[in-house]
């Protein structure tokens, strides 16, 4: 601010600038080396927000200079760069003029996307693991001892299908922990399961297909998702074996996706005969099934049950992510394709975004073969089997009378509590009131009929029931507990 | 291989297997603890190589307890596991059956996906930067120090826009440095240009657009790319300006994807007239220019133009990565959105892929606050610029009368060599068998037509003329003076 003050006039049309360039130039004060840069920053923002405004003819240099006490060469060689980026223009003549090709930013709107923050007090929603069993160190030191190892060249663009060292780890991981005929070939490395499925729907529109048949209940997701990728998402019942052989087969429909090991949400394994039943169907329809074992590697009561795909690679995708084992944050999964779609699928994933980051993918191979990620699933394991077992516990005793469906697996539990404490709604209602977040299994119907899930029809005792999805695995033990007493007392105390 | 050694033949059916159970039982001598899980494995494996075909009638528990000489229990809990995951099924009355369900893998074909690695002893061809320049000790700094700071919930479903650090320090960095109109609720942080483009024309074709005009010369990607997006590319020749504002309106495309700070391959800079007119179009259409801003941090004669989604954020969706200044193998790179599309452009992403990981975004964050990025832009700019040199004076040297076409930029330049050297494919016929990978302008070519190249309409002699595209960034100064002598030594010597 110090030349700029002398608010000289130069005695042309530049006159009325003066006061102007002043406030353009909070720059004439910065160090010299930088003052060139601001200047230019300056104009550009001037020019921008309209406060310098088209067809508006700028001072000549000299004058310029002259006004902000600064160089003459700074002025010339601020006019030239904004003219070279077309915020200015030149004259035939003489003289540089505001552009009028320029037009500023719309004012940003309120409306935000970011996911909603947590504001209750207790949120058994479920779909997201314990982020602070995430093993930080073990990932930091994988991290380090990859970019350690890795040749210059990892660093280049990658194999669209996965770095090599990976999907042969998962191949082994896959096969020993899933029983997944898994094949490092056939193998592609992806963003998780939402862009695995993204794929596996543009792949199969590719070739023909517009519909996929989802199970309702399922994931609220599916619908945008395939919408997204061109296929309409056709909902099918589930029976007290799995989703519904004849609903498929009127679906008309040649992809289903489906969570065989543990049905999201209700918690069921498909049974054997309709595992079998799915494949023949595939079969018939030429089709393909997707398994997302969203959560496969914890069944607490047994040995899960291994994958659907090892029973027919060529007609079942498999599909799995680190999402629900590591972090979500990782953005880190997997898809076993069979051998007419790998290549197809690959390429996809190539034009989507050519493939997934080098060094993360090489962290995880470093964890899976030094074992850390089986240990890190059986710590994970451990946590969320006491965490199911306290939040079943409290159920029983604070809402007695309490049935659970579903079998001992993954990061959440149906519960019906009994009519006395129906109906729905006004359960639902009491339980935000007493900021306690959760979500009634009537949220996650994909369809529109009102096809009973598999348990509700086996246990259902009336319209009054309240069927509830609640998601443990995040929650430390004392908060379930906390949680499961905020509702009782909610109950007792006030009116739906 | 104790028990099983025995060879007792239990007077049953089974006795014909009991050669089999040892082929299929390598884990009867495993450790008492593992024993069970190999007991399964190896069924599941016999079963799915057809060793076990379907409906072969499985000895009963006992029979095959006593054939491998371990307990019952194991053998009991290996068919029921296997049956629930639908390899075996029980009979009405007593018995186990192979299932009919089962089918392997077709054997993998010997087709390679992988991109072929590095055979010539130099390869010019461009679009690498150096690798050996990532700076590893800064990155894996940054990435610890994300790691330490990152609070819990940032590694759970991130914003798919992005994390809200990484999108205020990119906002910055871009306004600073390449003059963009930056707001971070419009950034959308992605896994680089390709999947910026994919996301862009997804949103634009669920729009009605059906076209994208492109580049001609350009990206011998963007075909397929936005062939997988749905849109058809219409190529638009260069002129000396740029892209051809005729052959743009006669299109009939609402989208364009531009190189204007440096066109990708002929190295021209877009002229100010053409940066307005392009704008003009989009107005007058109602359509949007892409700016692929794929190289603009280096520029070695003077400051880097600034960026043209300055002159009108809401017309111009700008998109960069750090695949040029850090490493293609992060998959980390953004877009600026024009709010219109921004909300949509993120709902595009979150159904891709739900968003970036969120450590990477975390230490690219820390990067660019602590400077540390700028300080990399400056080193790589500084040994780009040193190659550069070399390879022009090499050209020089060793083919004299080589014009080298476009602004002093970038990581590549065209090369137009005399037209003793040609014709053309002779001489990259003594190339490729020196050793020497490299790549034609005409490779690069979009279109059917045959327009000349600006630069090549400038300075073309005839037919005869080599015009070749030289990838210089990923070369050590040595190298690239191997080559071009290597070069010079096929074209005295070998006959084309």
């Amino acid at each position: 601010m110090t030349a700029s003050g002398t608010n000289r006039d130069s005695g042309t049309a530049g006159g009325t600038w003066t006061a102007a360039w002043e406030l353009l130039l909070p720059a004439a004060g910065a160090p010299a080396r930088g003052r060139g840069r601001a200047l230019q920053s300056a104009l550009r923002d001037a020019v921008r927000s309209g406060r310098l405004t088209a067809g508006t003819r700028l001072p000549s240099s000299r004058e310029l200079a002259l006004d902000l006490g600064v160089s003459r060469g700074l002025v010339t060689e601020a006019y030239e760069q904004l003219t070279a980026e077309g915020y200015l223009r030149s004259g035939r003549g003489a003289g540089t003029w505001v552009s009028e090709a320029v037009r500023s930013a719309a004012p940003p709107r309120a409306r935000d996307l970011a996911p909603r923050g947590p504001g209750a007090l207790v949120d058994f929603r479920a779909g997201t693991p314990d982020l602070s069993l995430f093993p930080r160190t073990t990932w930091a030191a994988a991290h380090r001892s990859a970019l350690d190892g890795l040749p210059h060249r990892a660093l280049g663009y990658p194999d669209p299908r996965g770095l090599p060292e990976l999907r042969t780890a998962l191949a082994g991981l896959l096969g020993r922990r899933r029983g997944v005929a898994a094949d490092p070939e056939r193998i592609v490395v992806c963003s998780g399961v939402a862009q695995a499925l993204t794929l596996v729907a543009q792949v199969l529109r590719g070739r023909g297909l517009s519909q996929v048949a989802v199970e309702d209940p399922g994931s609220p997701e599916h619908g945008a998702l395939f919408e997204a990728a061109g296929l309409t998402a056709s909902p099918v019942p589930l029976d007290d074996e799995g989703p519904s052989l004849s609903s498929l087969e009127r679906s008309g429909a040649r992809l289903v996706v489906t969570t065989p090991a543990h049905q999201f949400p209700t918690g069921m394994a498909v049974t054997p005969a309709r595992r079998a039943g799915l494949l023949a169907w595939a079969r018939a329809v030429d089709g393909y099934v997707v398994e997302d074992d969203y959560d496969g590697d914890f069944r607490y009561d047994r040995a899960p049950v291994g994958a659907l795909q090892g029973l027919d690679p060529e007609r079942v995708i498999y599909t799995g992510s680190v999402s629900k084992s590591l972090a979500p944050g990782l953005r880190l999964g997997w898809l076993a394709a069979p051998s007419a779609l790998a290549a197809e699928l690959a390429g996809r994933k190539r034009t989507t975004d050519l493939g997934n980051a080098a060094l993360d993918q090489a962290a995880l191979a470093e964890m899976v073969t030094s074992g850390a990620y089986d240990r890190q699933l059986r710590r994970c394991g451990r946590a969320y089997r006491e965490r199911r077992d306290v939040l079943v516990a409290e159920l029983e005793e604070h809402f007695p009378g309490t049935r659970i469906s579903g079998i001992a697996a993954g990061l959440h539990i149906i519960a019906r509590l009994p009519e006395r404490y129906g109906p729905e709604p006004g359960f639902l209602a009491r339980a935000r009131r007493a900021g306690v977040e959760l979500r009634s299994l009537a949220d996650y119907r994909t369809g529109q009929e009102s096809a009973v899930p598999p348990d509700a029809a086996e246990l259902s005792g009336g319209r009054g029931a309240v069927h509830l999805v609640l998601g443990y695995a995040h929650l430390a033990p004392s908060a379930i507990a906390h949680g499961v007493r905020l509702l009782a007392h909610a109950v007792r105390t006030s009116s739906p």
